[in-house]
């Protein structure tokens, strides 16, 4: 496993964790290409809870250290552990932590090196211009005589300058003895003069989610991810969920909603020296941030109190883009740039949801599109090139592994996979961290801690395929096994053996868990429903699944449990971070960002809590099909 | 004479302190119109240096404390020297001090109340907005909801939001009850949303001197003037003139420029504070600021290196008119204000110039008019609606009465009215402060301190009718009298007695200060000549004296001394500060503003230091005229 990208795979043995890195897409720096000759792989080895061996793992399970490593890693760090990638050859798991000088800059998570589907055209461009210096015949002012330079070299006419850029103007002109390079903001406002030329200029997006905000630092010159990275929402100390950050800034009022803000801005800015260093750059170095997250984060990023989103009619502060100089929201990147905020559709489907919409076009195609981006609202999207509907279910937290029994986020120790033999109900499973299945392993090595999301909705569908369950979701009174058991709220299945868990029990699922999770798909399915007789289609004609949970979700148990009406697994994609993809777009595409001013104005939203049908189709879609 | 406006003036005995304010064009608050039932004209008598016998004064020069005032000004005030400007009579001279809150709100300062040469139309408005609260059927955004009706009842459309008005507009909303006045820059952008309707609101228009700052606070709802203030341009700590503050910003890297826009920006606020008091408001209730000032002064606010003003071919950082967030300033205003700053024409030609421009409008004219702003620098503008020109002559400071060997400031103790007879030499003098010439009282009340501006202006000019000096400038050989000695240097003339100065000497005119002064206006005299042979006229038609000095100078004697092209003494006139009036009026009208931006760009800069006319006009123009 690598870290901190989190990629796992099995890896024949006696490749180099350089090959590893490349068969399971870490971006990780190579220059030499793997001839053990420019040094840059440099890795660390870590232990981690499968390498319980602690730092010897790192000789167990890689090849011994080797001449050209000594090259290269002094005797310290190689106590540290660290190692060269193209000579350390595996023959055993390892974690393994690329340190951030070691992290590539092409791909960190998927998708980022495919062709840009629009033209590379990003809101921030780097002008390089030549003056004639003043004279006494011709002492034009410094601002004009860029201006006149830019006009002519590049046709801008009427640009204005953002107030701290004039301040530096003179000197910055004088430095570069009146040779300089202007970076402008969408052709109107020059953001910031510079001596000289100048190498490099990056733009980030950032999706903010209620739980983990990406960051992906652009190269703007050519439009390829210079970085990325990621981190745990800070504000989750103050909620874990979009309602409770809400009656924790209304308790607390003042404090709480700036407490919030600050987290937020605070944990950005790290991010922001962490990808800059990552790619040799600084964070005066990002002349723009393009910004996507549900309505909530967005009021909490901008420090708008999020109270009204929390009480009915849910109206936000504001639905149409906006452009914020960073400094005012205290982004620590160039203070001449501007944060770009993607447009929100409604109260319930943010600028999230807008990212997803631009980088899946639903609305380019003719074919009915199901988008469903899954949290703990469930937002959806439903229509094609002639019309768009959106609403947002309230699934609760169920389908992330929050609040049952044995619930847990997908981190390392959950259970991810379940299998169960529909004769004998024999349980396999595998669990996050461990690249083997349960019955592949000693007991004791297994160390299961819960289920997350992906695990609860595989162990139902299994369930289910097996007849432990019924359609209605109750247990089979007819199957009778030692692996059900009653206890006291009803009954419930045992999926693990005490000695394969961490927390000293067996982890179950109770009937409860299953209620959670049929209401929560129940939700989907009838919003997906609700919207599909709006539209007055009978079918979908493709699901796109979104975000970091769509991915992981096994689609054929999805589609078992009835998560979303039916459509062919062979029409199901899983697109990842689509709105991380969506505000990687705005920052390169101008217009990219204009179509997403467009499309959150067309997408027409639709209110479940006051729609006569949706309790119909609620109640409907409870049960598991067939 | 009142403080703090300076009026001073000989009032017939008997009349109140109120009809003396009234004759003087002092604004003082009457909200009876001497009724004596109002108690709003309350003054405090101070102790002056022509009152030397101290707070006796209040009781000797005045009528006795009357049963009225008794009713509004309590025994510690009485003793503080309280008194009610209507029932207070005159019986000789006093300084009166008019206390903050009995400071008129409509005149301070000459012009203020004429009527206004445009239509109102201030840069930024207030729309009332009533709006239909959010429902779950329409959930509309809050932004959204009031644009729709901005649109709806004044036909904004497009509009922007400034980001600290947006985090305040949910809350405003919902504390009006949906009612609510927003404020609108431009019709561009909204600044600010008040819960529910407000009274008034205001503007502040900003003269920055080097030597004084003149600010005039406006309500934008009527365009009156509120409050008006001055106070010295706390930057003269750092240096008197532009060019010495230029200096201490090169001597002091970073920490002098900055130094510098702190003074002026912490100076500024007191006034803010000051004004917004004395109109029954607060600074919060101030939405925009205009500001005129010279290119030295506009860039030091602004925290824009002023070096390159200080070195051929001293181009400005820019040229065009600015609007920048007050925040963004330190102006501690309204948040969401901004701070109009008007365009420059030139280096030496400032945003000053084009207030002084906009508020005399030469350009509307066929008539070849002469405006004269003297300073340090003299700044001169010339032409008509066919063709404007300006230049910059630098003058020195012999006009300002600085460098000169008695040379002062016109503060009490300067000598600013002499005559001379040419029979006898016997010469008379008045001080600044005392309203009696020399010779109509005791010679140790006069307490001479120095030679301001216009005093050395009249004694030049006396001397020269006297024949005391000759056309060139010389002393006349022919002329002997005990006015006139050698001294090291050369000749001087004695202007007064020991006695009657405070400086325990006699104070003179030496042939440095008459060489001194005949290069000032010798420049004056030659940059307008070049103007006039650039245009091709042989006359002008029209002389404006503006700024402060130009109001002081006696037009006769500064004709005598060729201080500018002779044009007949019934065309010379004195417009007091027509730069504070050209910020008033971009504050209150946008077609001033568009205005100012179109003639800072049509008037022609002459350079006068490269200028092959130049000297030639110069040695024309040192000797005196006829």
């Amino acid at each position: 496993m690598f870290q901190p990208s989190g990629r796992r795979g099995i890896i024949e043995a006696g490749k180099s964790l350089l090959e590893a890195a490349q068969e399971l897409g870490v971006a990780l720096e190579s220059v030499c290409g793997g001839k053990h000759v420019c040094g840059k792989c440099r890795v660390r080895i870590e232990e981690g809870f499968f390498a319980r061996e602690g730092l010897d793992s790192s000789r167990r399970h890689l090849s011994p250290f080797s001449a050209e490593e000594e090259k290269f890693i002094g005797l310290q760090e190689r106590e540290a552990g660290y190692r060269l990638a193209c000579s350390a050859q595996l023959s055993g798991d390892v974690l393994v932590y690329l340190p951030e000088e070691s992290r590539g800059q092409k791909q960190v998570i998927r998708k980022e090196v495919r062709d840009l589907p629009f033209p590379l055209n990003p809101g921030v461009k780097a002008c390089f211009a030549q003056l004639p210096p003043p004279t006494l015949e011709e002492p034009l002012g410094d601002f004009e005589r860029l201006g006149r330079e830019l006009k002519k070299q590049y046709g801008l006419e009427g640009l204005a300058i953002d107030f701290p850029a004039l301040k530096a103007l003179p000197q910055a002109l004088r430095d570069g003895n009146w040779e300089v390079t202007a970076l402008i903001w969408m052709g109107r406002e020059v953001l910031a003069v510079l001596p000289g030329g100048i190498e490099n200029y990056y733009g980030l997006a950032v999706d903010i989610g209620t739980t983990t905000v990406a960051a992906y630092l652009c190269n703007l010159k050519n439009g390829r991810v210079a970085a990325a990275d990621s981190m745990m929402n800070p504000q989750v100390t103050y909620g874990e969920d979009v309602m409770s950050r809400i009656s924790y800034a209304m308790q607390n009022p003042g404090e709480g909603l700036r407490r919030m803000q600050e987290a937020i801005i605070g944990g950005l800015n790290e991010l922001i020296r962490s990808v800059a260093r990552a790619a040799g750059a600084t964070p005066r170095d990002i002349f723009e941030m393009a910004v996507v997250g549900n309505t909530a984060m967005h009021h909490l990023f901008l420090g708008i109190h999020p109270l009204p989103l929390g009480l009915s009619p849910f109206p936000p502060a504001l639905h149409r883009s906006l452009d914020i100089k960073a400094r005012d929201l205290g982004m620590e990147i160039h203070p001449g740039a501007n944060v770009h905020i993607l447009p929100v559709e409604a109260g319930f489907v943010g600028a999230d949801n807008v990212g997803v919409l631009i980088a899946e076009t639903p609305y380019e195609n003719q074919e009915i599109t199901l988008l469903i981006d899954v949290g703990t609202n469930g937002e959806l999207v439903l229509g094609n090139k002639e019309r768009l509907l959106s609403c947002s279910c309230a699934t609760g937290p169920a389908l992330e592994g929050a609040h049952l029994q044995f619930g847990m986020r997908a981190a390392p120790g959950a259970i991810e996979r379940v299998r169960i033999d529909p004769q004998t109900l024999a349980t396999r499973f595998k669990v996050i961290g461990l690249d083997k299945w349960n019955d592949e392993c000693a007991p004791g090595e297994v160390q299961a801690r819960g289920i997350c999301g992906s695990g609860i909705i595989e162990a139902l569908a299994e369930m289910y395929k097996a007849g432990v369950l019924e359609k209605s979701g109750r247990f089979n009174s007819q199957v009778s096994s030692s692996k059900i058991r009653n206890q006291g709220k009803g009954r419930e299945f045992i999926l693990t053996r005490k000695e394969e868990t961490a927390i000293g029990r067996e982890i179950t699922i109770s009937i409860a868990d299953v209620r959670a999770v049929q209401m929560a798909k129940g939700a989907l399915h009838a919003g997906a429903r609700v919207m599909m007789n709006r539209l007055g289609v009978k079918r979908v004609e493709k699901v796109v699944l979104a975000g970091a949970f769509g991915s992981m979700i096994d689609r054929e148990r999805a589609l078992i449990l009835g998560m979303f009406p039916d459509c062919g697994l062979e029409n199901v994609y899983s697109v990842g971070n689509a709105a991380g993809d969506g505000a990687r777009m705005a920052l390169l595409s101008r217009e990219k960002r204009a179509e997403a001013d467009r499309i959150a104005r067309q997408v027409e939203y639709v209110e479940l809590t006051t729609d006569t049908d949706f309790t119909e189709e609620f109640v409907k879609a409870m049960p598991f099909p067939q």
